[in-house]
């Protein structure tokens, strides 16, 4: 339960071998990308190092890790997590290594520091920031392969570098990225502008169910599951979406409704300076970052019942935040 | 008409006096953050130094060159251009000046080098990279307000570090300027993410109303007059809009067919690489680039009866290109 400076991780990794990397849950592009990048550096220095499968994987992000399959029988002697705040994170696939994670490596506030060895640097953009710094402590070179996987774990987490949370080592990680020659307008074309059909409905979707409270400072989008099911969006369709509420002029807090498969439903929320998003998800058994958060109510809340509930506990922070 | 090096530009401008910055006609993000941030380092190292009055000056980029407005009767010493690639683009005001720019900074290939002095980077995404260089050079520390500046021509000029324009130098820039203080997240969301009222009615009905023609290729968006004057939409808020039916996969032509307000029909054509706009439009008497191309129809066409013909227009270039 100990924390380590970049250094130390960079060592243990070099001491270790057997590797086994794991994603979390709903993967995005910066637990895909960071675990793609570390494993392409640990084979580059002789290590023999996979990812294990991650059942929730899209088509988007599925050539950073697929390549590096864990093989079913693979019994590895050091487990690496990456961009995973919580062990209630992992894939059913991954509950079997709860306890026996050797090395953390995060960006999340709330790390709950699960591993052996913990690096969480809670300041970074994305994850991507602090597996970039490993990799050149390891001596691994920065192809044009690794730097793709990096500069999809930096861009995606930070909005094309457009949101508050990128950093000033966000932003120099991108442009060593663009020097190993990775191609920054091709993937941001391909991962911000071309929306898919079921994107564009999902978005229709959006616009057209849109609610607003609180003198239009909150606007909230509902995504029903069967609408979901309908256009055939799967959650590379679905990603960042939720900020799609908080664009409107005036809007300070943008909360997006979707009813999960088993019909749970996640509230996800996007704020502006004005207001602690992780704060209004943490009174709905939620949590996250301060301008981005997320919760997932009880099985038994529908989304009118959620609905009610999270713009409840909106109002309570806005009267905290003025009281 | 000699070429300089950034330190060459930096001791010009040390060993001037009374120096005037003029900007470019349509006035972007690159050439008033230039001026801004030129003109405020120049006056840091005890320069008098005015940015002229730019007559097409919009209220988003007003605060970055106005407080520096140069008065009437000044009679500069050294005169500055920025981010001009020529002497077309001089405003009406500047034009007195053609043949007495001592000094030309800019980011152009195509740039005529119209100055005394030039220091034209052509590999730059923004003539922000240049200007950050040369204050650099000058001395100059690079304040909260200087970096502002310097920000705003780095973002607006690569569409937020997104286009294949941002080189390495676009990102370390950016990295100084948070450094320096500057809200990315703040400034980008007012510049890249926050839509107006109108804004967003006018974008739900062009995803309400949006049509699809040739196997989902070719997307029409139509704009009635009735609807932009419910929304109260002005000119700003219909910017770029006709780029949004361009968004969707696999749609190679994007077209917005707007009412005027004199009801006569207005064609706005994108295109991918696939497709030539401006031979679509041309078909309708109109024209433009071969990515974004216009056409206006004859008073009596009503906006279905131009529905058919820019359709019919955009297939003859389909046969035309196949055949």
């Amino acid at each position: 339960m100990s924390n380590v400076s970049v250094i130390e991780a960079a060592e243990l990794l070099i001491k270790a071998d057997n590797i086994l990397i794991i994603t979390h849950r709903r993967p995005d592009g910066d637990t895909t990308g960071c675990a793609g990048a570390l494993c392409r550096a640990l084979c580059q220095i002789g290590k023999n190092a996979y990812i294990l499968e991650n059942p929730d994987i899209t088509k988007r992000y599925k050539p950073l890790i697929e390549p590096y399959k864990a093989p079913e029988n693979f019994e590895p002697n050091f487990v690496v997590t990456t961009d995973i705040a919580d062990i209630n994170l992992f894939t059913p696939n991954a509950e079997k290594y709860i306890g026996k994670i050797d090395l953390v490596l995060d960006h999340h506030k709330s790390n709950s520091n699960f591993g052996k060895y913990n690096l969480v640097r809670a300041n970074a953009g994305a994850c991507g920031e602090v597996i970039l710094d490993v990799i050149e402590h390891m001596g691994a070179s920065l192809t044009t392969d690794i730097a793709e996987c990096i500069y999809i774990a930096l861009s995606t987490d930070t909005g094309c570098f457009k949101f508050s949370n990128t950093t000033p080592d966000t932003l120099r990680g991108a442009a060593k990225c663009l020097e190993a020659g990775v191609d920054g307008g091709e993937i941001n074309r391909a991962l911000f502008e071309v929306k898919t059909w079921a994107r564009f409905q999902m978005e229709r979707i959006i616009f057209d169910t849109m609610q607003f409270e609180n003198d239009k400072k909150v606007a909230i989008a509902k995504l029903y599951r069967k609408d979901i099911d309908k256009t055939g969006a799967d959650m590379d369709d679905l990603d960042s979406i939720a900020s799609l509420t908080r664009q409107i002029e005036g809007v300070e807090v943008g909360i997006t409704l979707t009813e999960n498969k088993d019909l749970t439903v996640k509230a996800s929320v996007r704020t502006t300076k004005e207001v602690d998003a992780s704060a209004i998800c943490a009174k709905c058994g939620g949590g996250g970052h301060i301008r981005a958060a997320g919760a997932t109510f009880d099985k038994n809340i529908d989304i009118e019942t959620a609905y009610k509930m999270i713009v409840n506990a909106t109002m309570e922070v806005y009267r905290e935040t003025n009281g």
